[in-house]
């Protein structure tokens, strides 16, 4: 099949490379064009925008949120302007609901379909081909775009007809794992407040959980790596307000994520918004009056 | 080895159960007597008294919390009269942290010897022997018992040596597990009120956290067996007291678990105490003006 | 002086004659026209659009929202094109930050001058010419204007000279009182549950804070007018979030805010739009099991 | 009228100074004896014990908490044994209401009587007899003492004749007011960093509460007299926290308290115990990333 993608950032680019090695032929576009150079040496076309990504009748969208999505449509180099009628459009990235929503409306203007595919997993998972795919949209285009996503990863779940579902999903899973992150991080604060080490506890968690997932987080929350962003703390408030953007306009309380989007403000305003979004850690510990001194060595000393 | 085993609810029985089949001989002691009967049968002697069973020389409680551990510890009937110089108490029951040091206390004074050993499962894993024991007391005490825990579960965690560290590892395992319901209980009430059902969404969720204990979980969830419960209500809002009586003792703050109190303390003001605590799905979908009519077939109906 | 008056609501009404009684010429528009039969009995002249009213070189605009603002501006007839160079649109409603900045933004264009004046005080402080008015813009357009707040008000307080000040410093005061709300209506319920009457509890808090807005606020929980809006429920909903907007702008951990947009939201869910704001008290009840029967004569009663 | 006193701090002495004033007769006993003597001076008769000023038949208890209080009671010197059959204990302190119930029960038994009168001012006020006294208890016995609390201030609130009532109310009332300093702290940082002088929004707020109390929290929230404790940070969260248990007790969630107790937990955390409880303020700073430097002449720099 052929296909357009645009964006190939630490997410885009393994998608890409991986729909190239399934066998589809890949017209590449990126904002900054040496990103499309790696994809090139694997076999992609190079489109001169994103109208031209978008003229190969199906085409991935991956970028960074709703504005940088918006950015790369309008215009007649854009997005919009390239896709045939009847062309799909895959938006995989993150999105709000409501601009997912905005989405649609744009494309069935134009007679295009729109599939929402939203993806779970970090960069060393999209390599592998390990991302679980969240897909919604009109039935037929989306078994028409089904075999794509097998090149993405072993699972693909869909959840509705209408387009932004999909966003809502994974909006909503986000929600989730950032409150287990900060379960992890009053917990660990507690214990070792109360004379355990951390380590102890963390090994009783991945015994009580046995997920790859909390393990995971456990292990980044023990090794403080935040100054090493894996998912940059300022992405981790965007995805909160997302989640709150949608809560606020289906009429659905949810303290839960208004407790972490205060932890997640108060490290913007602390000038973390570069760092791994695990630094929440420091937040909490902070408030327990606990000084984070081992975390020195690597990095800046938490406030 | 020789052992007394002092309640026998719904862990207790199954706890001590395996304790006779590793070859261990147990003196079994309840508060109402018939529960005795079964394990008779399987080979346990019956004990008239607290003060009989710790005559063993080990004795395990598993009561119900600390009130009802004091209640089985004085007078000449009691578990302290009856232990031996050097014998060890063995405490599993989820206990708080200032009554867990309080018996380490007790235990001290009478030359005698107090180890924790709270368990992490359910009746239905503690019938398995799947249970996991975290561990805290003097190193010499924990390895003379350490043979037992082999009956009871596949993983022996040691947290520390002052007792109380087990316990307020236990307290904290739950508040995460308590946190990981919380989150649930929101996101599946955001993405219905969204227009996703909430299986779809469940089914994604398992796919990221790959952790048997979520997704047993999300099944009570959406099974919404209230009525039959595993784990009680107030069980759950005794337990969050605890774990927020140690944040207050080691000045932390702990706001998700002040949450997740607020929301237990209105499911027993409406009279949901003897439910299951999955019924905090109730509360966050009340305050979503979610009705919860699909729920009717199985018993009360929600507020 | 002469002077424009753009929307004739329960506070834009009282205080446009406030305007012709201390001696001022007022062209008024209202969007349905019947509002306006009564102030020209009182010597007014109709304005047949914004524009027109407009004309006479100054302009309040006393509206709903950002919405109902936005939507007299522009076109033809709007505000906008009527308002000669160098006249002053004075926004005398509860606007947004981001708002009240666009509009300083459109009238610069135009050559002409914004000042933002929103008021504090119900319509019956209103009619008495009773409100507080609080007022940032230009220094030399807020000295021309001024000696028309006299006409509304005994107060002025000059915030700024950047017009959204103003705003903000209005969202800021609504912050406050509303908190005063949530405030009485958690330690109502908690005296109540506790074994004392809220009369009893009421007259205690007058004697401290011997406050007329704290004293009203206790006479309206405690006579339950619900039915009976003074402000609507959903209108508070909407300052909160217009408090959010601007904390979250501003990087800004609202907690306390974010707790009663909880409640609100809450409020909204369950059908009390339409009710006065003091309903608020309903939720606090529902979540203690406090089923406040007491209110069943004044109309629906509570969940 | 003859009457005992225990406990000149600095409410006590000028409480006990105003009784003899008013030509009561006072047997006056304090902990450590040097506060006794200026009350002798006075016209004061010294005692020996806490029995000893309870032999008057009347005696008053202000002392700083639950233990204090618990303290002066037992023992041969102790206020049960010398307070006659009859006789009324007047507790003025702030008691939690577990403990002023079982106050009551105490004096029950021995055929004492027992009245709950706390007062709400700071000493400024106990000075010029301007306290408002909230009292429970028999009718009877409060019938008698009631010509003393004229001394006191110019307002009593009888509130119920189970004694805890009046404490309830008082632990009622201080909820109420540290819920006006969070929002005033929240809404001042606020401001602030949307560009507002902190002291034009204090004028602002002034107008519309035109509440002495909350004009006085203005002034020490913008003047920062952290250093200079009125009333001091740790005996803030103590109130909190009886607050909050009597909350628990009843099954009553209240959220606000819980998230001003999440603040004072964390200022005791970062060793602001000592200071006054407006400090407070700096919590909320921190959490928006404010350091406040304009304290740093007044004493140690905030973190």
């Amino acid at each position: 099949m052929e296909v357009g993608f645009v964006g190939l950032g630490n997410m885009g680019l393994p998608m890409a490379r991986n729909l190239l090695r399934a066998g589809h032929r890949v017209r590449a576009w990126n904002r900054t064009p040496e990103r499309v150079e790696a994809l090139v040496a694997d076999g992609a076309q190079r489109a001169a925008s994103p109208a031209e990504a978008a003229g190969a009748g199906v085409v991935f969208t991956m970028l960074a949120d709703d504005a940088a999505t918006l950015a790369v449509l309008g215009g007649p180099d854009g997005l919009l302007a390239g896709l045939p009628k009847g062309g799909i459009h895959v938006a995989a990235s993150t999105l709000g609901v409501p601009f997912s929503r905005r989405l649609a409306e744009l494309h069935r203007e134009r007679g295009q379909q729109y599939v929402a595919a939203p993806v779970f997993g970090r960069p060393a998972v999209a390599e592998q081909g390990g991302l679980r795919v969240v897909v919604a949209g009109p039935v037929e285009a989306v078994e028409r775009v089904r075999p794509l996503f097998r090149a993405l990863g072993p699972e693909v779940f869909v959840v509705g007809d209408a387009a932004y579902l999909a966003h809502a999903v994974k909006l909503a899973g986000n929600f989730v794992m950032t409150s287990m992150m900060e379960a992890l991080c009053e917990s660990l604060v507690l214990v070792e407040k109360t004379g355990v080490e951390r380590e102890r506890f963390a090994e009783v968690l991945n015994a009580i959980f046995r997920s790859p997932l909390v393990e995971s987080y456990c292990g980044l929350l023990l090794e403080r790596r935040f100054e090493q962003p894996a998912f940059r703390f300022r992405l981790g408030l965007k995805d909160i307000r997302l989640v709150l953007e949608t809560a606020d306009e289906t009429t659905t309380p949810l303290p839960l994520a208004d407790l972490i989007r205060q932890h997640a403000l108060e490290g913007m305003a602390r000038g973390m918004g570069e760092l791994d979004f695990t630094a929440l850690l420091r937040i909490v510990e902070a408030h327990a009056g606990v000084d984070g001194r081992t975390e020195a060595a690597q990095g800046e000393p938490p406030r």
